[in-house]
Order: C-alpha cells, then sequence, then structure tokens
C-alpha cells in the first residue's frame, strides 16, 4: 500500500453517492510531504518513458503536478479553465463536460506552451468520467505533441473513466485505484500486485 | 537582483496599460525550479516569524505557496474561487472586488483548515489593487487566526495594493517590486538595499 492509499484510508471522509472527501491532505488543505512522495511514486511508474512537460488542470491538479514536473525535471504547464472562448491561434480550446455539475466548461492552453513532437505526462488529482484528460488529449493532439500517460492520484474505477481512456490508447496509472465504497465508509482499492 | 527579478527581465512580456505576463515562467507554463528559488527567498524574508500555515487563493497561487509551505514545513490551504455562497457554520468566505475584470468574486476557506490562533502567511503571485490578501484577511480574522504577513512573488508599487495592505496592518514582502514599466518594455524594480 503506498502513501496515497494509506492516507486515504486515515484521513479520506466516503459520503453517500460515491464521493470521496480528500480535502484535508490533497485539494483544500495540502500535505505537501504527501505529493512529494506520490510524485516518488510517479515517477517509478514512467521513468521509463521520455518526458519533455507536465499539463495538469487549474486548480486542484497543480499541487500534485508540481512536484511531478520538478521529479522528472521538466516544465510544467497548467490548463485554464472555464474562461477565453477560443481567441484564435494563439489558443488551444477543448470543451469538458463535467457529469458532476452537470455542464460543460473550456480548458485552455496557449500554444507556444506545447510545441509539435513533444512528449507529454497529463498528471491530475481524480479520474472518474475522464472527460478532463480527454480534454487535455485533444488539445494536445491539436498541437502536435504525444500524450504519453495519465498519472492520477484517485481514480474511481466504478467509473467509466479508466474504459475510455485506455479505449482512447493513454496509458493510465493511478495510485489509489478504488474498486468500492460503500455508504459506511468502508474503502476497497485494487490490488496491483 | 534575485532569481525572480532576473527571470522578469528575461523572460516578462511588458503590455500596454501596466500589464505585466509571466505566463511562460509563473502562471500558466511553469518553472518549479525557479519556485524553489523563490521559496527560499521568502524563507529568508520571513524565518524569524513563526508561521503554522501557508494560504493562498486558487488558481495561479498553488504553485509558488506549495514550494513555500514545504520550505516553512507547514501545511497549504487554498481558498476557493467564484463557487459556494456562505453555505453556514462550516465555511469562511470573503468577497473580493476585481479591477481587472470589474466584478467581485467570493473566496471561501473550509473553517476547520484555520483553527483558532493559527500563525498564517499568505502567498500570492501578484499584488496590485491589494483586495485578495484584505479578502484572506477578513477570513482570517473571521477564523481566530493572525495574519503574519503577505509574501508577494510581484507586486506592482504603482499600484495602491502596498498601501492598503500595510495600512491595515500587514507585513508585506515582495520579492519583485516593479516601480515602473514602460510600454518599449522597460521594467525599473525598487532597490531594497
Amino acid at each position: 500500500m503506498n502513501s496515497l492509499q494509506r492516507r486515504i484510508l486515515t484521513d479520506g471522509d466516503v459520503l453517500p453517492g460515491g464521493i470521496l472527501k480528500v480535502d484535508s491532505f490533497l485539494n483544500h488543505q495540502v500535505d505537501v510531504r504527501l505529493l512529494r512522495q506520490m510524485a516518488d511514486d510517479f515517477y517509478a511508474a514512467f521513468q521509463n518513458t521520455k518526458i519533455d512537460k507536465i499539463l495538469t488542470i487549474e486548480a486542484s491538479g497543480i499541487a500534485i503536478a508540481c512536484y511531478v514536473a520538478e521529479r522528472f525535471d521538466v516544465p510544467l504547464v497548467f490548463a485554464k479553465k472555464g474562461r477565453h472562448k477560443n481567441v484564435g491561434n494563439d489558443v488551444l480550446t477543448a470543451e469538458v463536460f463535467s457529469f458532476t455539475k452537470g455542464t460543460s466548461y473550456n480548458v485552455t492552453v496557449s500554444r507556444k506552451y506545447l510545441q509539435p513532437g513533444e512528449r507529454v505526462l497529463v498528471v491530475d488529482d481524480f479520474l472518474a468520467n475522464g472527460q478532463a484528460v480527454l480534454g487535455l488529449k485533444k488539445i494536445l493532439d491539436e498541437a502536435g505533441c504525444e500524450l504519453v500517460g495519465a498519472a492520477i492520484a484517485i481514480e474511481k474505477a466504478f467509473q467509466p473513466g479508466e474504459k475510455l481512456l485506455r479505449d482512447a490508447g493513454i496509458d493510465v496509472k493511478a495510485l489509489a485505484v478504488i474498486e468500492s465504497m460503500s455508504d459506511d465508509g468502508q474503502i476497497v482499492f485494487r490490488d496491483e500486485d
């Protein structure tokens, strides 16, 4: 069991309806020492892959992605969310549907920070329906970059995201793959061994 | 001249109307090695102050604040922006007016992550009109925390933020204090010696 899995068991809160709150250490209050351990685990998972850049989406992906970028010694780019319609050739945009909110939002990246041929690792905190990563893939495709993988902190395996990403040819590695959560707070991780 | 000042001179873009773009290394593409150097500089500025927690606002403050939190070995909390009206006693909210956008937005922090008596250092990327820091101060006051200082990456000294914060009794330390920017791209830093 890795650092993130242990921390989820001790400090994660399971709410009815398949909601896992990790506010106390990951996406509101942040334990930066945990982030560094997670970056080591992501490095172990992708160390044989050539990576030129890390890409994430604001806001909650940024903290994790910083440490992953530092571990691989490459720049980080974070996509901006919910602003800027496509404003011409300088900006790459994708629409992302949020099942949680029932609405779509735009993610945008300046074209100059994604050069053709760059090999990009996408980092995000949660994988549920996979729409955010697919949006970033669309942007990377348009930029002529190669999406070399998706490094996810927490995956909800009971939602369709993982299959959608694998069907799109994306190498998905999640540190904590949750097979099931019961309303009484029981969390079952996928056994990766 | 510190690392951030040097980087602003080499890679910052001055646009007409007092706009400084630092997209290529600070708030879209991010050079995490620079962030670590900046954290060292903030540590030097505040090392004689007892600090229990770092507080910033999503999204662009998060990356810098991670490294400051790690340098002081304390947790980071980032305030959420533009969502959640005040939803009762569990959440602290302040309204922040954005002069850039001409509208207000809410910043919120869960009360449980700001305990009474905690000494909190606020971190942000830009100080211009000071409204974001004043909003965080209101939240900290309501939480019973002490705002021990504002660690700012880039301050525009030709805008009123610094005076407003100092008038509110806040200890402001900025790594790059810009006295003036001309439309032809000339940047003059305040001489701190």
